[in-house]
């Protein structure tokens, strides 16, 4: 049956109706009043979401793009900046402060692993001479789904009181609380095809008054990026450079939905899916990659042993037009990641799990109990 | 009346209604066979539309990341480059070139004129050390409506040997023949609000041979828009990060459309369009900025003075909702902006015309044979 996929993979998400229908208009003039107005509208709402009373930046990219943005405004050449690596967009952001000349330290752990905070600590407390100028952390890593301990890195960056805090929030914004003002969080970056239920091409900075500060006297040479040309736009409800304008108007009615669903049924409804798709997968008899307590609430990777990642993916789409995702590069053929972000229902995922019975029956999975599954996340749904 | 505007502006352009509706689709996975096909697609129709045998490169950004794309990848710190300088945006690239650190050297003519071929070629002709790594022309300028003689000016880079040629061709792709083969161009970078037909938030890059061997040894930092990423993966249909996939549905649609209508007859209606534009604004007595040789295909720049253009813009929004552009910079109040590019027919023309008829008119407009713009314009259509 044609077009009838269901997308659940951690980006990009499900699109509602009315946002799609909403980047169906025609342009108008991106600097007209009626475009500025929409613009003034989206930049309340970004800073609601972001739980930040500063302007937040949008700029046309992707993800990476807006995390480059974040990076190259407050550093200079061989400043040294601590990059926690437990996953594929970690070692991206390690590769990108290389690119740009910086004196890299990578904090590796396992993909599959958290972060751990204590090593942080260490480092951060034994530069005595304030070398460290900023340390970069991805929140949610796509590629395993984990959720690195980012209050806590952050409190020791905290202490530590010269390095920034630059944090890739693009999985985790709109998924999980992340109070940027409350934690003082210097930068984050995040995409549209995320929490946001928008498709892919805007990308979101929040920049502390701290990280300011850096930005008068950071090196590192800059023009699209240049996040100053955004600030002074942005504070009167412009942008520098032509803005993509139907994304702009999908952007404003999601934002719109998320205000009426309101933050804390945002963060409650990701972990209840969350809770709901890890415990149903555990009851068919398979194993998680990521432990309860680094559980990303963006995607759920699973490791099976008894039958193959790949399989289950072919099958699933096969069979049931639903789109998983699979391992990245040392995962590749290793896992594969169920995505509950954004715009995704109690119901989504049951379909999923339900879906995901047949599926492994079909590929001879022995140990299962049939219905287990359905009956673990609707019990997480009736309890919560 | 609501949700009428017609859009007369040289960017955002208008869109086709199925390429609006192509965009309302539901996103599909970035990293799915489907999509590859889409980006295959798309790839060719790229190298048709820029008449090259090159991978055209597409990257998440506006016209000014791919010109930023465009000069990063094959400039080291320190070289010595050439810019026209005769608008707004020749004047961005010449302030992108500093920021990068290049030994930027202007090329000026007036805003209105085009810019002069022998100066180029006398500077050029004088580095005999071969100093000049690239020149940078803005083809289409158009702040000022000036198509600027590329042909000339890149003979003069050719007979020099070293320097590359590096195009914004943002508002001359798809509207001006641009045979980036045959004249050896090695970087044309342009956007996809303008003759492509759909909405912003997609860059395009051509490049040629000899710019791929200046990459190689090429030192500006540079991640995001690194096009070697981009060009590997456009040889596999995939893309190095994310793409603004319902954008790329809208575009496999608008390149359709383009391939249908054909590259001379896309040529001749931007031509044809472009003289009723300028017969019909003299014919009501309004001197026009740039002389015929030196016209954009693109927007038509006029500098009333029996009226004033700020006028005539708010009247003709408010009367007939349609929207023009005002003047930038130090045009600004001086000139108004007529587009017609991309999707616009001879009916749009005669519409924006008969308008303007009226707008004058109430303006007090005095000197004008009533009838006469529309009676030009039809004289170049009837003899075209």
């Amino acid at each position: 049956m044609e077009n009838k996929n269901l997308l659940m993979i951690p980006g990009p998400t499900p699109v509602p109706e009315k946002v799609l229908l909403a980047q169906a208009q025609h342009p108008i003039g991106h600097r007209s009043p009626e475009f500025s107005e929409i613009i003034g509208e989206i930049n309340e709402n970004l800073k609601w979401l972001h739980q930040t009373q500063q302007d937040v930046l949008t700029v046309t990219a992707s993800g990476t793009g807006a995390m480059e943005a974040g990076i190259i405004n407050f550093l200079s050449p061989g400043d040294r900046v601590l990059v926690g690596c437990n996953g594929k967009f970690a070692e991206r952001w390690a590769d990108m402060s290389d690119a740009f000349g910086l004196q890299t330290e990578r904090i590796n752990a396992a993909w599959g692993e958290p972060l751990d905070p204590k090593v942080f600590r260490e480092k951060l407390e034994a530069d005595t001479n304030k070398e460290i100028k900023a340390v970069i952390i991805t929140h949610s890593e796509t590629s395993t789904g984990i959720l690195n301990d980012l209050e806590t890195i952050n409190r020791h960056v905290k202490n530590h009181g010269e390095a920034l805090i630059i944090v890739d929030a693009v999985t985790s914004l709109g998924a999980v609380n992340l109070p940027i003002d409350d934690w003082g969080l210097d930068v984050v970056a995040s995409g549209s095809q995320k929490g946001y239920m928008i498709p892919p091409g805007l990308g979101f900075i929040a920049v502390s008054e701290k990280a300011w500060q850096a930005y008068e006297t950071a090196k590192l040479p800059k023009f699209y990026f240049d996040l100053g040309a955004y600030r002074n736009s942005t504070a009167k409800n412009s942008t520098p450079y032509t803005p993509p304008i139907n994304l702009m108007y999908g952007l404003k009615v999601a934002l719109n939905m998320m205000r009426e669903e309101g933050l804390e049924n945002i963060f409650a409804r990701h972990e209840r899916n969350t809770k709901a798709t890890r415990e149903a997968v555990q009851a068919l008899g398979l194993p998680l990659l990521a432990g309860n307590d680094a559980a990303s609430r963006a995607v759920t990777a699973v490791a099976p042993t008894t039958v193959e990642a790949e399989k289950v993916r072919s099958v699933m789409k096969k069979q049931f037009d639903i789109s998983l995702a699979g391992g990245q590069n040392q995962l590749k053929g290793k896992i594969f990641r169920i995505g509950h972000l954004g715009f995704v229902s109690e119901r989504d995922v049951l379909t999923v799990i339900s879906a995901l019975e047949e599926v492994l029956r079909e590929l001879g999975h022995e140990t299962m109990t049939p219905g287990a599954g359905v009956a673990a996340a609707t019990r997480v749904f009736a309890e919560s």
